[in-house]
């Protein structure tokens, strides 16, 4: 039987081995936390590498995600369907193992990381979620919901803002089944972090409420178990393992130091580790006896096993339970959802709202057939109008609720939403400012690059928002939403266009959706029925004009109305004008050519685009012949109606605007 | 002589008229820290009501910016030049007392705050630049700069990210002139933050290294003195005093609950307080006795006055670092910087290099022409090519350097940035890889909003970082850039270029400029005189065609090479295409349309724009009739040619897409 040490070797051999052939990588972390892995992976991890899938695993989440040959180290050592090839493969074109781990490449990656901290956020909403699912669905003598989640984290993640917002929730939450492991090795890029980061980190994770264990020898298996056996104990709040290690361990000449962090340690010290080490194995080759140490497949096949059995006497005692737990970890919708009927009912209904407003009745009607929704708000709550009529607030005493204040953590949120869709069970909606979406902005491009589904509500849209000012008002951000590959976005007119907005952004599966909202009362809309089914489509003739257009007025959201009005006076002149309802340009997009031209025939070339946002990338719409009604510069704080007259949003200067494109 | 109860409860009174008047804005905050403020500002502030740009005046930022009533009233009430009728059209068009408070609108606002976190951010950065600057110039005997920083902040404040981040590095660098307060007051806008904020705040500041003066009642005023003479003696290290109070006091019904912290109190609720408050004056109306216990415009000209004569002491004893002094509070360059001479010594060089090492250059040849430069990176100095020759790292120990290193703290170092411009006497650059600007999105926008001159180096710009996948490849993000009001953006596409963007970069006084720089190295373009003058239009023919161009590319950075190559081939085949560079789309669209129709002559329909960066905004270049070689996906972790060949980067593609065209 292979020691702890070999074991933790292996880890070390082949990390830099694939780094050395890549010439491009991080051995520095995998070579350091390699011990402390050993230890988790080899007595607690409860998972089985023949399915990466099974509800009840253990989540491991590696948010120094920079040291990804730890991991997939790990996955390739314990069983997982990671080849020695594909770890030959490295960093390298459609391989499973790019650079950092990438959700959804190799088997076994419970996320993406590698932008700091947010790797601990996502384990934080993991955590969140297991705790949440156990208490909707565990039943007394039937415990079908109960894991750990595990989490590394560096220097780098502990500096970043981000591991501040979402330590401090996990201690307010108790999160006890949450264990992170703090690589403390004092190194990072610039060198030795003492000349930029200080902190006694062990006391500021005190005053979170965390259970500290401090000073580990993160090189000594039995401190590490001891600690680990301490941590599960108090699982009354989350715990953090401070560990000391050193970076790079046994390759001599450079452990310890910032040089073998994020670069190849070179033959002769990867040939000088191998001695230090006693590793006498080539490169990329692992003796049978250390892959017999390492081997998960069978505890895990049987752990998963008796799970199975467990889940079946549950199904056998409640049924109906059961079938909602897998209903929901496979992430169907319920079949008798009425999201759809809901836009027809606004429709017949005719409220002019708000669309924030709209959206709060979207949540109080589908809330209740949707028990997945697990909602918040980053301290907004009561102007993003998220906290329906169901919303129960989570919290340790009562876990089993669907809402989330998450505090005045944007970013923090959007990566936690990140880490309960992952985790499955759930799908997340959360709210704030659509200017602050700028303080979550890497979050929200983490789901879309992952493909999690996770609902942004984002109110107060646009100038709209009035006194608050410029710093609140967004300008360029429907621009930054929108260029965000594989994120729906959404700016509703009315109610019924928000409506069909909610029902697209619940039935999407592949990624996340941003609801851009407003403050300020939306006037309704007239639609025939084709017209209704038409904005799913995300573009759509929304006012027809008697024979060819002369020209075509496009507006999404707050501008739809000001368009109408505007559509209705050149009407009155005389003039063919069309307008055009956009509530979805990625949508409108990804409609085929006949589509798109039927709505912005190529014919017309005078063409008006109307939003009270950045002007820049509606030209992709109207051209260069075209114009653009919109925002060049900051707002101003003044109430709603004086701004959108200071910056041109009027019937007067959308009229005038026409004419002189007609005119040209 | 008014009691301190009365003086407060001025600032009280104009808060709630205010906010009554505009039914709308914060009352909680200004009437919760009215006391405090009575405290700081009759007691300790040093500053000059008639002259708020004195050098050495103390720094006052008011975090919590929502309460931004409790600014006004003091600016008002000391001597400011803002009226009482400023006061009364809080929140309106073109008054100077917007929402939140924003720099240059009235006199005496340090910087704009309302996106929570970042004031404190900027008090930071006006804490190290008044250390680094007093370190600078001042010489014994002769002490020109000497000034604390005082910050008020909410729970707001200190529940984001950013918070830890400079709270953190505020104790690394032991900025013990910075005396920051903190209304404890229970609340937030979901209601009582026991729900989502329990930390242990004086314990979390301590283990930053900050002095902590815990459980001060922040409505007695002899507690406040006591703890500001405590912090003033700790001047090792930046304090905390944590002051209990209650939102709204004075309120009657309302103090102490949400419902105060961001509505008008209502007619009836402002009256019950002028009851309780015992305060018996109109609205808006203050009695003299009170405007002298306030009014700081005699002392505040006795300080000045003293400060002026120890400087003309100085300039006697120092004149060159006197005239030095003078020159970088102005915010001048030297006038012998050679900046521009760079431009066209690259040229003659003809290197081709990384533009990231095309920028190191600059800075070691500028460097030491300009001691106001102060550096930095958020732990990627190595990577961002930052540490010139010539730079020292900044600590307590050795507080007159010109480089920071802020540690992996991006948001942190962009609003720290601004705080050092704002200070006075420094041209802050930072630096980070391209895709994080994201983690300090918000900042940079603050930056542009306030006009504050910020050089940000953004490196691996694009998918050439290779191996770092998907997570660390940016596609979007200059899309945003060149979306936000102000900002200047530049994408060189060689050496030549990178040193007129730096040039630009240091010329520009009104606002921040964004560096977008390669990992990889860039071939060198070969220019005419003309040309290179050209450069700082944004845009310019880099290679003309015989007669009319039949297609224009265009292409910026990373892509100008390949524009190159693909236009020889298209030449060689008989075609007449004319080639454009465009390092900066702002600098381009400023210049008048004579220029801009001659380097894009309308008449040219066929045009192809070629950025490795999102495709969208390159229509408002290209328009309908155009094309865009770009992306439209995310990245993957490669080798950077591989993945320029894999998305297309190719002179066989641009080539092809040219011809169909041309074709067309």
């Amino acid at each position: 039987m292979p020691s702890r040490f070999e074991l933790a070797n292996a880890i070390r051999a082949l990390s830099m081995d694939a780094v050395q052939k890549a010439n491009s990588g991080h051995p520095g972390a995998p070579m350091g936390m390699a011990d402390i892995a050993e230890v988790l992976w080899n007595d607690y991890l409860k998972h089985n590498p023949a399915d990466p899938a099974w509800p009840d695993r253990d989540r491991f989440v590696l948010s120094n995600g920079h040291g990804s040959m730890l991991l997939y180290s790990l996955l390739h050592l314990t069983g997982y369907e990671l080849s020695l090839e594909e770890l030959q493969h490295f960093r390298q074109l459609h391989s499973k193992t790019a650079g950092h781990p990438e959700f959804g490449y190799a088997p076994g990656i419970e996320t993406t990381t590698g932008p700091l901290g947010q790797g601990l956020a996502n384990a934080v909403g993991m955590a969140i979620a297991e705790r949440t699912l156990a208490a909707q669905f565990n039943r007394p003598g039937h415990t079908v919901v109960d894991h750990h989640t595990w989490c590394f984290v560096g220097d780098g993640c502990l500096m970043e803002g981000i591991s501040h917002e979402v330590a401090s929730l996990a201690g307010t939450q108790q999160l006890g089944k949450l264990i992170t492991f703090y690589d403390d090795n004092g190194i990072s890029i610039d060198g030795e972090v003492e000349g930029w980061f200080t902190d006694d980190t062990a006391q500021r994770f005190a005053a979170y409420g965390w259970h500290v264990v401090p000073n580990v020898d993160g090189h000594d298996p039995d401190q590490v178990k001891a600690a680990i056996e301490l941590a599960k104990t108090h699982d009354d709040r989350p715990s953090l393992i401070v560990c000391k290690t050193v970076i790079g361990f046994g390759a001599p000449n450079k452990q310890g130091k910032e040089e073998c962090h994020g670069a190849a340690l070179g033959e002769d010290e990867v040939a000088a580790a191998r001695v230090r080490l006693d590793w006498p194995h080539a490169p990329f080759h692992i003796p049978e006896e250390i892959y017999r140490g390492w081997d998960a497949q069978e505890q895990g096949q049987a752990r998963q096993a008796e799970w199975q059995a467990r889940f079946a006497r549950y199904a056998e005692a409640h049924p109906e339970l059961a079938r909602e737990f897998l209903r929901r970890q496979k992430g169907q919708l319920p079949s008798e959802i009425t999201s759809e009927a809901l836009i027809e009912q606004a429709q017949a209904k005719g409220e002019s709202v708000a669309s924030r407003k709209a959206s709060l009745g979207c949540l109080n009607a589908l809330g209740p057939q949707l028990p997945e929704l697990l909602g918040g708000s980053a301290d907004l709550a009561p102007s993003n109008l998220t906290f329906w009529d169901g919303a129960q607030a989570i919290s340790a005493e009562a876990p089993g609720g669907n809402y989330l204040h998450y505090g005045v953590r944007e970013f923090g949120m959007g990566a936690i939403m990140n880490g309960i869709a992952l985790h499955g069970g759930f799908v997340p909606y959360g709210a704030t400012f659509l200017i602050f979406m700028e303080y979550m902005r890497n979050a929200v491009r983490m789901a879309a690059l992952m493909g999690t589904r996770a609902i942004y509500v984002f109110t107060h849209d646009s100038i709209g928002l009035g006194e608050d000012g410029p710093t609140h008002q967004p300008i360029e951000q429907l621009t930054t939403l929108r260029a965000t590959p594989n994120l729906a976005t959404w700016r509703p007119c009315d109610a019924v266009e928000t409506a069909a907005a909610w029902d697209a952004a619940l039935k999407r599966q592949a990624g996340p959706t941003a609801l851009v909202l407003s403050r300020q009362t939306l006037p309704h809309q007239a639609r025939t029925k084709p017209q209704l089914a038409e904005i799913q489509r995300g573009g759509y003739v929304l006012k027809e004009c008697d024979g060819t257009p002369e020209l075509i007025l496009i507006a999404t959201g707050s501008e739809v109305g000001l368009a109408m009005d505007a559509a209705a006076e050149l009407a009155q002149a005389g003039r063919a004008v069309r307008v055009v309802s956009m509530p979805s340009t990625d949508r409108f997009d990804a409609q085929d050519a006949e589509y798109r031209e039927r709505v912005l025939p190529r014919a017309v070339t005078a063409r008006l685009a109307i939003e009270a946002g950045h002007v820049d990338a509606w030209y992709k719409y109207v051209g260069l012949d075209g114009r653009v009604i919109g925002m060049t510069t900051y707002g101003e704080s003044a109430p709603a109606g004086d701004l959108f007259k200071h910056f041109g949003f009027t019937v007067d200067n959308v009229v005038a605007q026409a004419k002189a494109l007609l005119d040209a």
